[in-house]
């Protein structure tokens, strides 16, 4: 691997942007500075005019996901590929186990499919039951295997949904072992009596997906899954924030001092939910994810929670299946395949909507889709920085390049894209991975197996500042 | 039954005050107006310097309830009764079903229980689990025994907590029937778990009650109940609101227009926790009850939930259990039976705390304790009202009189008052209950058996406003 | 005048509905109830299969009102006229002092023009500047001439924009009268500015109006008026709220407790602010008003607002411009005279888009067109009732009538109405006032004078209990 | 100047910490890293067991402020070193002309009182009127002299007030320029009648300060300047922000997506109101200051509101006056002199409180009392960042040790301390400024004269995003 030197951009980090070349070498950066010199055989890459930023983070795949007999379109290396194409170098993706298998059983599977991975990534693993073992398994996987952050299924009722009384064990257990519980918030019960109540009306195809999910069932769980961190004193992360209801009870929590997290996908941010009206069926169906895609003025919402600070982080949930794998749920939209794409675009749509349109700086630009996941899961300063020590892992950047987003250029498998039409300004020219140039205005030099499996520490200051705090009111018993 | 005058009195009613005489006979008011003429034989009450207003109907209360082998110490005559001397002419009691037993079997056991009953008595009855029968029972209360609200604990995990399941089904039978669904709001889960780690802890005395039980476990439930509702377009009522957290989940939906309503117990707005602190045992094991008696804070939330609207009834949530049932619970507070009295005290303790301070008006008063309960439960204007046709349950209320609350001079059972030594300015002088003076300057006449069971019709102005909306709003199948 | 007697319909007042007659004579309503007979010579009203309410109140119209030299379209006749039509028995006009003109003459003069009326009136008199002789002013006008209200303009610069220093002023002295302050809530130095900058920008045409009265213009100010009267302790009442900005700010206020009242307007409810960018000038220019029409999401958290209780009144701001007026202002917009119609309208608009959608109950609609403001402004139960003694102004309600609003129908003056061609379902189909059929299936019969000067107690319930709150909480010297 | 090597401390910035050492030169930081040699001849801190953090920057300070014929009692130089002694080595003072007195004359003077100053400072300058002279010296004050803040008084009623037209322009005018406007946020007419009031009722000691200073009157203040700010597109700073009210209105308006910022005082975070009622008029004087002390639940609220990132800064308002001066007040509490201490007391008593509780991580703690300022006020990351090539102004922190406060103990001159007999733990050892060790284990070094003013360009990424959202959504004429 040959050293790289990114000469005269403006490097752009989480807190500043600074006029300065980068020297990568051995996989990390090595320099930050102005007028530095290429060793001998290094690699130069001109950043003229352009922004050198940390390369992005997508905290929520699903990439090799099998379902029902087959598996999302991209593959841990595809997918990683993709991403890598769009400026983003590390994901987190989730292990699944099924109806009680244990967890540290499913995590293994996942491991081993994940080894393709062309980019570095990590895992959480999604807590479905409860049980000793599960008890168990969860502290080996953050002691043993840096597993350090927990999925939890609202929904999903007779499938993988976890009830209260496993919330409620699961995040205990998290506390103790310094690990972030994250949900999937929707109220599992409410959704499924809205499924059938649109099948008994006849409301059989894709536009009976949003009815059956409406913001209020999301903003419920929501308000539900931080009670209970707020209770038991442990932060939380609420995946795939799509609608107000949601994000006020976020910021609720938030104003009342509670570590509350929350992530916004790209595709809820610029995606509304007039697919679902489509005449056309696989249209239709190639928009059913969850939570769906919301009326416009959710999505303003979002935006404004990025502004605030509401909420942290950016993601896709990427998930991809094609026409023929929707096509199950004709006839009765609660068989559609859940999942859309969107690793490959993330950095571009965000940029366009957020930084082109004064939504964002570019400092927070690089907060929302690397620093804060970094930061929040763990990974930082490895992860997350432009600065000497920090992995090699780099986008660069051009501000005023366009591209017109499209199924038929993109690089991700599956045959739609939701931001299909969409011409965005701001582009990666470069993509730098684990200190190599994976990716070169167009070209795609993604290599199998060349990710890395991150393991994440538990705690962090946050933690510990809960520590101290529910020292501080431990409650004592009466004398008498 | 002879007439009654109540001459020179000031009628206060919801909505307006007005210097007249009442006239009543029959059990009814026959008229009222100024220079009224006693019929023969006619009992006249002198009212001078005094206001006229509606019996105080008390929406939830505990008569006779089994418990472990034994009851509440008031049973449906003497706990009527203590209603009476208070002036409170109503009560709305609570059918407990016991596990899987059918709801309308429950109904009739209560039914007999309440025939002893001094002063008139609706039921709500407890829908603890789910099933067909359940279904069925359900439509044979609204429609054949004129029971229109039906209750659901969120708590009491392992015993009659109805989970979300149990919620959702019953909330969605209870739009169809034109009912009021009604919640204890707190999360039983995590209860549970704080309630064992309480005792982990070795913190086993009443001072653990409060622990176990933090606002923030009700103020997730009552979110959850009114998002349920929302989803589901039915109007809900939480019972015995005692934290800011809960009024706030009420406040938001009525603020986005949903018809949410809420119930603040007398001992909630005026006793705060301090006493689950007390070294003697009997008097921390008396205070007992969930929600618990909470901060300071909390009651002047309460206060300002009433005074917003945003609350709508008082209740007393009466159950009384003496220190020889509580002694059950000595070394663990989780066998403490719950339950703390008030329905005699109901009427005067908000009058002093709510109007002499200037919170309330007389007519909010009046609203508070009597007018909006019967609008809810839909027992207006035979309840709630003084006006001509309405029942003669009246009470004449001085001012300017004062008492000191005590358990020695009590007329409710039990060995203890949880408003012991507070002494109000505002007391009942008279209470006319179905046209007869059954109290009169402390002489307590209440005849056993001389209550009516209040049959309540379905649906009302509001239900079938929503009714309208949804109809407006029904989803329509997209033609493909 | 002969007696009336209103047979067959169903009576709904603010807090229930009943099947009965009602018969008036003298003036007043005499009998409310089940089979009443007919006085010989009575005049009998079949109201079958209808609805009986108490007539409206617009407590917010400006008939008469001079501008540059002339008038608005309706004088006193006109205008009560067109609201008896209508189905409003009872206006509350504004009277305008000029610039330091006391406000005590220009009451006189008001009086006189008002002479005129078709139906019953009461005065909120402007506070347009502060002094002495306003001072005293007040006293006299609260004290001998029955006006307990007082309007307070927070916008228009250079005329008669009160500043802080006259609300303070103002207010405080409200109190100590107990009459209850009002305010036109926007930022008047805001607007100013924001309308000089579009005039620089070349947006001289109506498109400008609304963009110089953005909706936090408003917000700001309603929460400064709140603030001014919490601070003081007086109860304030805020005119047109046109916004959520302004409603969260009432919202807010409440849920804290205090005593604050909302208005929206009819046409604020309904029509959104797309007329402004019309291209013809004349439709533009006949939708300047101020606050102006809102986007859509306005119109719907008025409604909010209406069922949450946060706003209690509904009003028209009636005020009509021809467009030979309105033309002053092509090429400046901040020329052209602020003013709309709708006193006509008001009731069928609000029934259509309220009742019929299942946003308000029948009892509610009453509430919000005459029951509340009755109250607030002191003319209860006389106004805003259906009750034996009160005022016989009612309105007899065809559910089922229907009705296209026109210009080229209406009995207002002007040549333009801001809800042309809108059908309505529920018209009224008679309107007694003063104990006379005014308006029966069409034929208007107004009679031009036969309208009385409402004289208006101060003080009131909640005054007096803001007076009891503010004993208790009187501040003491510490002693040094 | 000789170089320091700070040796085997934890260096923590406001994103992460790490264990370095850090080697100045030359008056800046040239290497953060494990293992440094020290050059020859340098200084040699041991920092073992200790913190290393930039050097903490108080926005908000009056040194030398005049009043009255005398002048607050610490001057630049003793105000400035009693900082360093504190861990405080940057201070932004504010220029505060007089009536109708030119900024820039102002200026000029406050530049030469400041040229005594022993630690680096830069200015904020109030606009107390408006005219062409005070917009044109905004832009020279910008341009060239790197003022790039202003200040505005909502209060002060007849001396500084900037009322609401001056708000207005002198925000438009910070528009253009790219600076950022401040505001106190009281309101001054309230403040003024509520001051006459408490007089009127012979309350004239300092317990009728924060009588005649409520919340609410803040609150209306804040949410007016924010009001303000947002319909003009600039972003907005608040000054000591010490009431739920107030924050509540930033957090309103940062949810919207607004620029808001905020800022607590140390003696707001833990001082409560109950000094103004203390029988030593002294005592009570001593702690007069606006806006005043608050009940203790409000600083529960700032608190949050720093956690929540809702308030970004934390300064002290240090403005001394002794005994003698603030006598002048006694009889009349409206003319005691407001202000108090702090400046040197701010980091601990933020540490103690803040981090050892577990409010604040120690990153955080580094954000809010030094790295944040640094951003807003467009002095990073020369400021407020320990990396190579920032000034080498540094706290050596050991969070172990421990320190009574005390007037009897301070640098500051005064003869009052407001958080006297608190003791803290955490605690500077040594403080680093401009590259010299100025105070070391409570040896104070500081160097009349060796502060630097400090020159702040104008515009940041977030004026450049709402210039950018501006563009977006630029109204345009209508055609006609």
């Amino acid at each position: 691997m040959s050293a790289i030197l990114i000469r005269g951009g403006t490097v752009v980090n989480g807190d500043r942007s600074v006029r300065a070349d980068v020297l990568c070498d051995g996989g990390v950066v090595r320099a930050v500075g102005e007028g530095l010199t290429a060793p001998a055989g290094a690699e130069v890459v001109d950043a003229g005019g352009q922004l050198v930023m940390p390369g992005g983070i997508d905290p929520h795949t699903h990439m090799q996901l099998p379902f029902m007999g087959t598996v999302t379109m991209d593959d841990f290396f595809t997918g990683t590929a993709a991403g890598l194409a769009g400026g983003t170098t590390t994901i987190i993706d989730f292990v699944m186990p099924g109806a009680r298998q244990r967890p540290l059983e499913a995590y293994r599977t996942w491991r081993e499919w994940a080894e393709k991975s062309a980019a570095d990534y990590a895992f959480h693993v999604a807590i479905t039951w409860w049980g000793d073992a599960v008890h168990e398994d969860m502290g080996t996987l953050v002691r043993e295997e840096g597993v350090t952050s927990f999925k939890h299924f609202m929904a999903y009722k007779n499938a993988i949904m976890a009830d209260d009384e496993t919330l409620v064990r699961s995040f205990r257990r998290a506390l103790e072992l310094g690990a972030m519980p994250t949900v999937h918030a929707e109220n599992g019960e409410l959704v499924f009596l809205l499924q059938q109540e649109m099948l008994v009306r006849e409301i059989s195809g894709p536009e009976g997906h949003p009815l059956s999910r409406p913001p209020a069932v999301e903003g419920e769980a929501t308000n539900r899954a931080i009670a209970i961190a707020g209770v038991l004193n442990v932060p939380v992360y609420v995946v795939h924030v799509s609608c107000a209801e949601s994000l006020e009870a976020i910021a609720r929590a938030r104003a009342a001092g509670q570590r509350v997290y929350g992530e916004a996908l790209a595709g809820h941010l610029v995606v509304d939910d007039s697919a679902y009206r489509s005449p056309d069926f696989a249209t239709a169906a190639a928009h059913v994810m969850s939570p769906p895609f919301r009326p416009k003025e959710h999505q303003e919402a979002l935006w404004r929670g990025l502004q605030a600070g509401h909420l942290q982080t950016t993601a896709t949930d990427h998930c991809t299946f094609c026409a023929g794998q929707k096509a199950v749920g004709r006839g009765d939209f609660t068989k559609i395949p859940n999942g859309c794409g969107g690793v490959e675009e993330r950095m571009a749509v965000i940029w366009d909507a957020g930084v082109n349109t004064g939504r964002l700086t570019p400092n927070e630009f690089v907060r929302v889709t690397s620093t804060n996941a970094a930061q929040l899961f763990n990974l930082y300063p490895r992860k997350g920085l432009v600065a000497p020590g920090a992995d090699a892992d780099l986008v660069v950047w051009d501000p005023e390049g366009t591209k017109t987003l499209s199924v038929k250029t993109q690089f991700s498998k599956g045959d739609f894209n939701v931001f299909e039409g969409r011409t965005v300004r701001g582009v990666p020219t470069h993509t730098v991975s684990g200190g190599r140039v994976v990716f070169a205005r167009g070209d795609l030099r993604a290599e199998r197996g060349a990710g890395r499996y991150l393991k994440r520490p538990a705690f962090n200051a946050v933690t510990e500042a809960l520590g101290r705090a529910a020292s501080r009111r431990a409650p004592v018993a009466v004398k008498r």
